[in-house]
């Protein structure tokens, strides 16, 4: 089995609070989508909504991922400002989540 | 925003049962890794274990990342013998998962 050189991938998983409207909900998936252009070690962002069958999504509805060279890059990422100030609106709009970062083998 | 075209991520976090021993978690990931062989649809497959330093990753120790082509290939993956058979053990090895299926978005 070989780990991917250099790939950190972190791992959002959420789901918001009920009264969380869907026109907040698009916002704050854009300006998390926007970090990539503000944080230099976030190399990309990916997302989507649960689209699953087998009713093991535990209430999670939206997935998060980002990709970093290192984990010294999300911790770059995790204290940046723009990440901060992001993060504080985010964290009071879900209801649960799960953050995990892993470096994918295959 | 742009959907990657094809593409379902189908995403598993687990955390395994404090008696299930390392060798037997080893062997699990080996028997997961080697599903991509067995059943068509699944096309690619990733793991890792938890590196954040963010202390929101709810317990959950390991990723297992699969890539299919739509929906209809994870179902048939679902469903396929091999899979039924893996599900079986694996889930008698965990103490709590998640599964989520998405479409990643750009």
């Amino acid at each position: 089995m070989e780990e991917t050189k250099g790939v950190v991938k972190h791992l959002l998983l959420a789901k918001f609070k009920d009264d969380v409207t869907p026109e907040k909900i698009e916002e704050l998936i854009k300006d998390y989508a926007n970090l990539v252009n503000l944080i230099p070690p976030m190399k990309a962002f990916h997302w989507g909504t649960d689209v699953s069958a087998e009713n093991l999504h535990q209430g999670f509805t939206h997935v998060f991922e980002s990709t970093f060279e290192s984990t010294e890059g999300v911790a770059e990422y995790v204290a940046h400002p723009a990440h901060v100030e992001f993060a504080n609106r985010f964290l009071s709009a879900v209801e649960k989540l799960v953050v995990i970062d892993y470096k994918p083998i295959s």
